[in-house]
């Protein structure tokens, strides 16, 4: 690996180049940060079978991807080492002064972005068995370039940090003692994206900053976050991410019971099971149609509505549940794909908060926001666009200048 | 069987003399009711180990209980047998006009108790699948009476029937749609419980009983139902009686990933889960102490603090969650052992509900009621002693009359 050899010195002054990394099992999507600026964003999909890649400029216009070569990399760890020159190149030789990655769990322990050592990646390794199908992957291209490019600063930032201030009386189970101490626990996820919204609340919304908020995550992966001052204190995705909301294809809340059924009366085995409730439900499981929100929304079909009711009942129940653990309800906040798009959805979900005193701007809603209620109304609702990537190269550029 | 040979004929003019069975897999608990009065009841536990009967008058007074012989009864099928001669002896020859049984499935047909037919019979058996642990041992002792003593009747209560009002979209699991037609959804237990409270509403709490109420069973086992105008429209427990509220021994609702967890990184198999989850969880589980709340709450060990904690918290949750549901709350009503009893749980619930409008009355809690608010309260809070037994005497009757 012969690139990226500018030292972070030699960016001094200027605002530091971030990358930040999201692996997963067969795809790596990346984003490179000068400041607060994205000046490039990308992805490789298909690894280990048709590996495609694509990029967009600071514009959003498509921009020349990078080249796979005659052996294209089979995992994100391997398609890493090519992604950085091809970025050096893109940044007229100016090379990377860190890497930040998404990092889905950080157990109990990491509440808080951490600095990549050896030492701690033995620790996050030893977090695979929590989330045995992102934790690995996540992990692979961060062991890669400490192997290869100790010099470059990376740090692992975590979906599950935010949430280490909900309430160990939350966080339970009732399970026996011992699963709660190994760390069989509601973690939460989507932290990331829930610090960013805290983030942006003094801005955006300053009468419900230091209040009670539920932000309403809603895209392919949906989850509730309940906000006291900023702070997480409860949420409804659990020990992983199948729990709480009904998904793209992922079932959401499910009784323990349903999974014994399906092993005993429907002679399924575990794995067939978890390819049923990650794969093949929530919107695409009850609409037989797509998990995907636009197309329900377009579609006439009796059961493209009911999956679409049944999402929006879960929120509405959902958002009920988080009021009980805040006290009451000054702030309801729709962010990601789906929230951030989906009038329909959104107005579903406010007209099923009325009893709490949201009184809907319908208007308001049609021009996606920003503000959805009526200036009389006690909860105010508001649209906030979600940015991950933002979060984690923030993340990043406080932990190097921790550093400086 | 050469008992109870009296005809219903004989009894018309007095009141009808009703029988109700609750039988599970090693015990059969047994009532006698003349009208609403409850004249006999007993149990028979232990069976295919060390059975034992016991038996009380009207006045609850322990009396001789049935004997078991020399070769006692296995299964409640064997023992009901003897416990009808019995129970006529104690009647001073005057036989039971009928039979009342609990059922704890009646599918997604029976929203409504049933007339026990052989038709019937094989219906109520196809559904063993949905509750294999439950619905054979409630149903076979039904068939032993059906083979035996036909002319005597039978009617079958279920625990699901009074949640058939659930509109679908609270009943649907987001899994794909095939599994909702079989029947995997949340038809709800306690179902008689809620029956008889909504049944007492206008004579105890006329001033909710048209409005929205939440009803919190709490016993060994434990779940909250929505009432509008006395009707379910939603209830806290699933497709099976595992989920929802943490129980005794019971998790209540858990993360499916868990379960997946156990299964692989865990090395249980699914009789282990099964287990785990239904007699290792709940207040036993965390507390590692009892599953008896007396216990707990006479404890002063942290770990049983924070089982109550939990179930508390968990409680004041789904309060939250059912309010959003009923667009708001009018009267919460406590029931069952925990509910009628455990003053300090009741304490940390309503207290927990401030925010929905409820004044709370410490004094009259310590007194278990009946009224638990403050007249000026927006949410009314009551004690409401429940008798499923009476609800079943009651649709035996019912049954009964329609046919004469």
């Amino acid at each position: 690996m012969s690139t990226a050899s500018t030292s972070p010195a030699a960016n001094r002054g200027s605002q530091p180049l971030t990358g930040v990394i999201n692996a997963g099992s067969s795809s790596v999507k990346f984003a490179v940060y000068e400041g607060e600026q994205r000046i490039l964003t990308g992805q490789v999909d298909g690894l280990g079978a048709h590996p495609r890649a694509s990029a967009r400029g600071a514009d959003g216009g498509a921009m020349a991807p990078p080249d796979l070569g005659p052996t294209p990399p089979a995992t994100p760890a391997e398609a890493l080492p090519r992604l950085l020159p091809w970025a050096q190149q893109q940044l007229h030789g100016r090379g990377l002064d860190a890497l930040g990655h998404r990092v889905v769990h950080g157990g109990m322990e990491f509440s808080q972005p951490q600095r990549v050592t050896a030492d701690l990646l033995v620790k996050l390794e030893a977090l695979n068995p929590l989330a045995p199908l992102h934790q690995p992957y996540n992990l692979a291209p961060i062991r890669t370039v400490l192997d290869h490019r100790p010099e470059l600063a990376q740090v692992a930032c975590f979906d599950t940090a935010f949430h280490r201030t909900v309430p160990d009386v939350a966080q339970a189970f009732a399970l026996p003692w011992a699963y709660h101490e190994q760390g069989v626990r509601r973690f939460g996820f989507h932290g990331l994206s829930y610090e960013y919204i805290a983030s942006c609340l003094p801005r955006e919304a300053p009468a419900i900053a230091g209040g009670r908020v539920v932000v309403a995550h809603l895209g392919n992966g949906a989850s509730l976050c309940a906000l006291r001052g900023g702070v997480s204190v409860a949420t409804t995705m659990g020990f992983t991410a199948l729990d709480g909301l009904p998904m793209g294809t992922r079932c959401g809340e499910l009784d323990a019971g349903v999974v014994m059924y399906l092993l005993r009366q429907g002679g399924m085995n575990a794995d067939e099971v978890e390819d049923l409730l990650y794969r093949h439900s929530g919107m695409l499981g009850l609409s037989g149609l797509s998990s995907d929100f636009r197309d329900l929304l377009a579609s006439e079909e009796p059961r493209a509505r009911f999956a679409i009711a049944v999402f929006c009942y879960r929120v509405i129940r959902q958002i009920g549940s988080l009021a009980a653990a805040l006290g009451g309800l000054d702030g309801l906040v729709f962010t990601a794909g789906v929230g951030e798009n989906a009038a329909p959805v959104r107005e579903t979900v406010c007209r099923g908060c009325a009893w709490l005193g949201l009184e809907f701007d319908e208007e308001a809603n049609r021009a996606n926001g920003p503000c959805l209620s009526k200036p009389s109304s006690r909860v105010a609702a508001h649209v906030i666009p979600t940015d991950e990537n933002l979060m984690i190269a923030r993340h990043v550029r406080a932990a190097l200048s921790m550093e400086r």
